[in-house]
């Protein structure tokens, strides 16, 4: 689309070390150029594999007015499509879930196999080609059971970077080997970039997250030393050294890794103790689940995050892992699709209760939904103008308010006043 | 309203055999579009007789932001006016039907006769001239109990062919004798073209319409004979030509007459034979009303089919008739109104059973709306684009849309690519 | 925001003495155009003493999308800010009313004292500086207990003339110690100015409103002598005539003011009397509290009514008072807030009955959302055009059309064809 102009002026004056201006969180204007420069360009967290686990299951995800449809074939290979029949544009799959042997439009019966490609379509007479009437595909990546898909004909290619860093971090959890014990969509009154910011600090939690704040030490989440918490910080930071130590010991690679605003497709991790010599991110911080991931022998692992841009965190642990996903809506509306994963070989009711495993991120949840939904009302007045960031807490929303932004003018191709965000290209080759 | 040099470019472009381009399904702009060049410029079938049996009944229908009033007067005229008082501009009747002497506006009382004439409005003084403010009329015409309304300052004067053609056809089963048994009204969630794209085609039939495909032979709707289907076309254009033989003997004209593309008032007729030896549209395609249509001997007298431009459809029986009058919403929401008419001495209970009567196309019309709403879900994607209409079973799906766009091409004095419709005016000095 | 082209030239083209074409009910435009040129310029009533009679006492109104926060400070004081934190946006009050010390943001606890000062904000570092992180403040005046708030920078000087004139006809009714009874907030689907054009005429009220004309005059709201009711007006003027003289002489002024179209800050005044020697607006005309206001010793004080520009209307009698104030939500959507006052010392259930205080109004403003809501649907036909005004009985309603084109005019530096509508400063000087 075309990028207006008052749209470039926004992107250029873009204060650094400030919240964004209102209309990046209330223009429609906006809203449309973040699909189509961000949702369509970048890699998306949508789906895990736990989600289509059988040959044949699909699942269905929705990008602004783009249904995509994803299948595991009869190879166990996992595929990508635009959900839409060639014939009329009919969607093909309507459910969020199910199991299908090929893919048949409900309006008039054209038969697509799990390659997308048209099999069968009645009526159409001879000087029909049915090898130009594929369904669209879609670029798919799948980094250690968690699947990514990209709208854009050439998707970026430093996914590579961020699969060579994470695979040694994610793959002795098995995410494969899990299975989903629950799933809750919650929509969020605000736009997509207040939930992702929100996400990106831990400031807010000492006053709005009892539950999470159990085992989840604030520190870890983009606190820089000053003053006011010198000695905290010292000790916490002793804490991490000694854990990193004895978890990378055991082959578990712990140490923070940072590339949110130098990347296309940016990305953080980190393993991290947990409060209370917890074990797991529960309400006593003990394991909600007996039957240990990735044949884990020891329970107190710590919680290993990984956030990736734009869309995505997810949180690691011996016994869970829960993930999250993002996706906009509209300009005031987003949703936001968590899952907890347990062992495949979980039993429910012996070796886990649903109740306890997902307690402390539906009160966090809920909690973090009011507060986005009091930014929006609040950014929308026109007394709003852009905030100071505070620089000891707010240090990885402002990366992620400098990856969007160079984004958008990636796109517009519009200088950014004093932001130097590489494009992804000419990071991979710095990285090889 | 303006048209856009965007929207003037789609018009222009329109490949032949295939769906539209997204934007016509989804764009404001042309449900703007489509409500000035369409439904206020030809004629529009919005109600029947049996909806305003006496005098002084009225009905209201709504045409975008336009509500119209039907009524009948005191010499049994059929009038209709915009349902706008002139004073303040208070809507004056609020009720979809009712019945009344004079229309005394809600707000402050002015009194306007059947005829639309101001007779009463207090404290405007000397000064005020009533003459001035009588009720703005609309154009109306009654065609063998339909009625059709326009709202253009100068409506098709190719309505005449329409009448012409089709008087004989339906004047036998006496529709102003009849009796609305049930009339129900559907939303459905998607574009007011894709309901009608819907229904001038039966290439969906078999996979979507159990219950209408007891009585109805798919053939009859649009069918090509094909090298797949060479067979099943050929018996059932023997039995066509023998039945059309029979009922023209018993002085029932039943030949196609398809004016779909050429007429601004565009349509289409024909009496088709129902199968299993049917007698009407039932689940056991027996009729649902023992008390016959307009003294009517028989029962097997097959299915009358009359189609109009833009906006509906009917299905005139032995015993009873199905209308259909679709109005657009929003560029993604229309109205499907549905009435069931029996003869107005038809006793419920005892010479029909509601349930039995409405059975089939209750579920077809329920089928229907989820094939539009799919296809609305589809088109809005990004993946979108026109697909090739079935040469042998889409053709007039395709008449629709070329009488369409051909619409459009007028109203915005813009060529069309190829396509040759005829201006109304000229057809009928052709006719004649 | 600049006002285009289109907008300008319906400014110019009002036609006098009628209805304002459409566009001024149903557009987007003209409906962000009001909330700049009037609900963010003028002088807006918004709430009353009773909303926050203690210190730390707080109520929110919202105009548009700004939240304004209304509080008594520990000196008594009403002061007004932007509910706005001035960190990262969050809106700070999320309720309606409430009571607090400080006002603290919910998400990352920044501190804000009564007077709007940022008293404390963890983890900002030295560099940052307090006193550039105040609230925003918005002008606040209170006229014998109604609020009212204005957010232009250099509020309408005038309203001084509003509180000379009618401090002396609303301070006897001692507003400021009553209590709120019952408040009842309607949403009318009509543009906000359907709502006030509405209210500024009773020609609708035979007609419409039973309850409230058994102790209503209708002739008391802007009628003028006509042929067609010499006889009842001069019978009613001489009953006001003689009532002013009475209430006079006990230091009630009762006369007339109408400044309605001549003042930025325009407003109206009278003292009425009720039908049926009557006492107060309830179903038997006898007063609804036993505890009369202000120290009254007579019941029979007829009805004080005050109207002001653009937004509200209120009646003060012996007993109670009723305040109404007016927010546009959307062009088509009015939340019309009605509260109901006793002296604070009444009793429920002994001195009044909450039911019979409010039968009267509550039936009232129902049936006026209705006659709203058949404009609002009215004009947005095409086929409605501005219809004549009764000279006799709408003359206020053109008053308040001449003042908001007025406004209008102003803020868009358009000459209004034949309107003379005075600055406020301008008129202010001649009062002098």
């Amino acid at each position: 689309m075309k990028v207006s102009a008052d749209v470039r002026a926004l992107i250029e004056r873009r204060k650094k070390g400030h919240t964004l201006e209102a209309p990046f969180y209330t223009s429609e204007e906006i809203h449309a150029l973040d699909l189509d420069a961000i949702f369509r360009k970048t890699w998306i967290q949508v789906a895990i594999e736990p989600d289509i686990p059988e040959p044949g299951d699909y699942t269905t995800v929705e990008i602004g007015n783009d249904s995509i449809l994803i299948v595991r074939d009869d190879d166990m290979e996992i595929r990508a499509f635009y959900n839409v029949c060639r014939h009329r544009g009919a969607r093909l799959c309507n459910q969020e879930k199910g199991s299908l042997g090929n893919i048949v439009c409900p309006y008039h019966s054209w038969t697509y196999n799990l390659s997308g490609d048209l099999m069968f379509a009645e009526h159409m007479g001879d000087q029909f080609d049915r090898c130009k009437h594929s369904l669209k595909k879609v670029h798919v990546q799948n980094l250690a059971g968690l699947i990514f898909i990209c709208l854009a004909d050439e998707p970026p290619a430093d996914f590579a970077v961020m699969r060579e860093a994470m695979e040694p971090y994610l793959a002795p959890h098995g995410l494969k080997d899990c299975k989903i014990a629950a799933s809750i969509d919650i929509v969020e009154k605000g736009n997509w970039k207040l939930t992702m910011e929100n996400n990106r600090e831990c400031y807010h939690c000492v006053a709005n997250h009892p539950e999470l704040t159990i085992s989840l030490y604030e520190y870890g989440f983009g606190y820089q030393r000053s003053p006011a918490n010198e000695e905290g910080m010292a000790a916490f930071e002793k804490t991490v050294e000694e854990r990193t130590k004895q978890w990378e010991a055991m082959c578990l690679p712990s140490a923070e890794i940072e590339r949110l605003a130098d990347l296309v497709t940016g990305f953080r991790t980190q393993r991290l103790p947990l409060d209370r010599e917890g074990e797991s991110q529960t309400l006593d911080a003990k394991v909600a689940s007996k039957k240990l991931l990735g044949g884990f022998e020891r329970a107190d692992l710590g919680g290993l995050s990984f956030w990736t841009q734009p869309n995505s965190w997810h949180h690691f642990m011996s016994d869970h892992i829960v993930t999250f996903c993002v996706l906009p809506l509209a300009s005031g509306e987003t949703l936001v699709r968590t899952k907890w994963l347990v062992h495949k070989d979980a039993r429910e009711g012996i070796d886990y209760d649903a109740d306890n495993l997902t307690a402390v991120w539906r009160a966090t949840n809920d909690q973090d939904r009011t507060l986005v939904e009091y930014s929006q009302l609040g950014v929308a007045s026109n007394a709003y103008e852009p905030g100071p960031y505070s620089p000891f807490t707010e240090g990885l929303v402002e990366k992620f308010c400098e990856w969007y932004i160079g984004r958008l003018a990636d796109y517009a191709d519009t200088p950014v006043h004093g932001v130097d965000a590489s494009h992804g290209e000419k990071v991979v080759s710095f990285m090889r």
